[in-house]
C-alpha cells in the first residue's frame, strides 16, 4: 500500500496529489494515507504537504528500495522479486538460504551495506552502508556444475557494459572475476553453487561495486588498489539507475548464453578484458605460475603460455600484470 | 551417560555387573543407573535384571545408534561425529544444514528411514524404517569442485567391496553412481556440493543400501531391477558391523586419492565396473546416446565410442546395458 501511495505520488511529480484523491484511488481512509506519508517520510522520501492541494512528492532517496528499483525496471524476470536490506552479513549467504527456499529464478538481494562481505576464497569484501551496490541474483540455469563459471563471465561483460553506458568509465574485466578501471578494482563477482554431479541446485551470483566512496571510506590497505565511480567520475553515481541498467544487461547477456550459446559472450569478454595478451604472474592455490595470458576458454579457464612452451590451464588465480 | 552405562554391560558381557559398580564407576546415584537401564530397554536393548547378581546385557538391536556406530570403530575421522535419526526427510538435507554449520569433517547422518529420499536428479529413493543403511558424510575435500566427482568413484570402491567382504556379495559398479548385482540394483550414490568456482566449501555424499529388505518391501515398480543383501544372501544382515565397514573403506579409499592420486582409485573403479567394455544406451538430460561404453577418465566421465568412431565424453546419465 506504501507502495501504491508513492506510485500516486510520482505519477503527479511534480505536481500536488490531494489526500482525497489517494483515498479514492486506493480505497483507504485519511488517516491511513498520512501514516503511508509518514512512513515515506521516514524512508528518506521528502513529501510536501500543502492545504488545499495536498501532497508533492519533492525528493527520492538513493535508496536501493525495491519498489526503486522496480520502478521502470525493463527486465523480464531478473530482479522482478526483490529481497531488500538496510543491513546484511553477506547478500550470498542470505541469497543461498532464499535459494535453497526456492524463491523465483532472478530473485534479487541487495543490501545498503554488508558487514561479513566476502570475495573469493572468503577474502573480505568492504561494503560500507549507502556508499556501494553491494547485491546477489539468485539463479537456477538450466546447466551442468562445470558451465557455472560461465555465470561469471556473463555477470563482468554485464557489468562492464552497464558502468561504461551509464558513466562513461572505462571499466575492464580482469579474469576471473573482477573490473578495474586504470588498473585498480572497481568491482568484484562471487559466484557460489549447489549442485549434484551433472544438475545445478542453484546458483548465487554475488557482486560488489564500488560506487560512491570517497578515497577516505577505504581502508588505509586498500586505497592504492581500489577505486569507485565517483572518485573516477568527479560525482556520486545514482545507485538505482545504475542497478537498473546492470540488471537490463545481465538479463539481456544471460538470454544471449541460454538461448544462442556461449560464443557471443566469451568474444564479448575477450574484447572488455585488460588481463589478455600480456605477461602475468598468477597465484592458486598451491602454486605461482609466470608466464604469458594467451586466451581464456569457455569455461572460463585462462589458457596460459608458460616460458618452455607449454600451455597451462587454470581454473581460477590471482592475477598480477608483470609489466 | 547412557552410553556409558552401555559401555559397563558390553565390557561384562555375557556376564553381570552390580548396581552399586556402575554407581562407583560412573558416580551416579542407584535411581539415575535405573533409569538409564530403562532409557536403553526402550531403545530395544534388552537387559536382564538379577537380585544380588546384578544386569545383563542379552540382546543389542540392530539399530543405527550412534554410540553402536563407533563401538569398535577404526577411522580416523569418518564417522567420529554421528548423528542419528529415527526418521529424517533426506540425510542428505540434514548433512547440507550441518555442513552449513560447519560440523567435523567426516560427520555421518544416518537414519532409520528416510520419507523423502532422493537420488540423482530428485528422484525418489525408497527408504524403509530399519530395512537399510540410509546415510551421508559431511566433507571438506581441499579440491576443485570439478574434481567433486571423484568422491562418488571412491564412495561406489569402498562401497562395493565393504558388501563383497562383509557379505559375499559380487557387488559391482554401474556408472555413475549405482552398485548392482545380477543386474539389479542394490545402492545409489548421490553427491552434492556447495561451492565456489574453484574451491568447495563442502560436499556431501549421501548413499542408500537396501540390506534387509524382502522382495514384498519394495514398491510394484522396483520389484524387478531392485535386490537388497537379505534377498541376495537369504539371511539378515547385521546393518551396523556392515556399516563401519563401509566407513573404514570410504576412508581408507578417500585418504588414498588425497595423498596418493586417483589412479589407484580409478583402477580400482574399473576392476569393479560392470558397465565398461560393453554396448550401452545412454539418456542424458536431453539427449539419448548408443554407443561402446570404453573408458572413465579421472573426472568420472564416461568415454563413450559412437557408432561413427568418435568419442562422446558424457558427465552423467542414465545407463542400460544392450544385449
Amino acid at each position: 500500500m506504501k507502495e501504491a501511495v508513492l506510485r500516486l505520488l510520482k505519477a503527479h511529480r511534480p505536481g500536488y496529489v490531494s489526500g482525497e484523491d489517494i483515498c479514492k484511488s486506493l480505497d483507504v481512509t485519511r488517516t491511513a494515507v498520512w501514516k503511508h506519508i509518514q512512513a515515506l517520510r521516514e524512508d528518506g522520501y521528502e513529501i510536501e504537504a500543502r492545504p488545499r492541494a495536498g501532497y508533492s512528492l519533492v525528493f527520492v532517496p538513493d535508496r536501493l528500495y525495491a519498489e526503486e528499483i522496480r520502478d521502470g525496471l525493463s527486465t523480464k524476470f531478473i530482479g522482478r522479486q526483490v529481497f531488500y536490506r538496510s543491513s546484511v552479513v553477506s547478500t550470498n549467504d542470505l541469497a543461498i538460504e532464499l535459494a535453497q527456499r526456492g524463491v523465483p529464478d532472478g530473485s534479487l538481494v541487495v543490501a545498503e551495506e554488508q558487514t561479513g562481505g566476502r570475495g573469493r576464497l572468503s577474502r573480505e569484501w568492504h561494503s560500507p552502508k549507502y556508499k556501494g551496490i553491494w547485491f546477489s541474483l539468485v539463479l537456477y540455469p538450466p546447466v551442468n556444475p562445470s558451465e557455472a563459471s560461465r555465470v561469471t563471465m556473463v555477470t563482468a561483460v554485464a557489468l562492464a557494459l552497464a558502468v561504461r553506458k551509464s558513466t562513461g568509465v572505462p571499466a575492464g574485466i580482469k579474469w576471473p572475476n573482477d573490473l578495474l578501471v586504470g588498473g585498480k578494482k572497481l568491482c568484484g563477482i562471487l559466484t557460489e553453487l549447489g549442485a549434484e554431479l551433472d544438475k545445478i541446485n542453484y546458483l548465487v551470483m554475488g557482486a560488489g561495486i564500488n560506487v560512491n566512496l570517497d578515497r577516505a571510506d577505504f581502508p588505509q590497505e586498500l586505497r592504492d588498489t581500489a577505486t569507485s565511480l565517483k572518485i573516477e567520475t568527479g560525482s556520486e553515481i545514482a545507485r538505482v539507475r545504475l542497478l537498473q541498467s546492470m540488471l537490463v544487461e545481465f538479463e539481456h547477456w544471460y538470454r544471449i548464453w541460454l538461448e544462442q550459446g556461449f560464443a557471443g559472450v566469451l568474444m564479448k569478454w575477450k574484447e572488455l578484458s585488460v588481463s589478455l595478451n600480456c605477461p602475468v604472474r598468477i597465484h592458486t592455490l598451491n602454486k605461482t605460475w609466470d608466464g604469458w595470458a594467451e586466451d581464456v576458454d569457455e569455461d572460463g579457464a585462462l589458457l596460459l603460455r608458460l616460458p618452455g612452451g607449454r600451455l597451462q590451464r587454470l581454473l581460477a588465480g590471482d592475477v598480477s600484470l608483470r609489466m
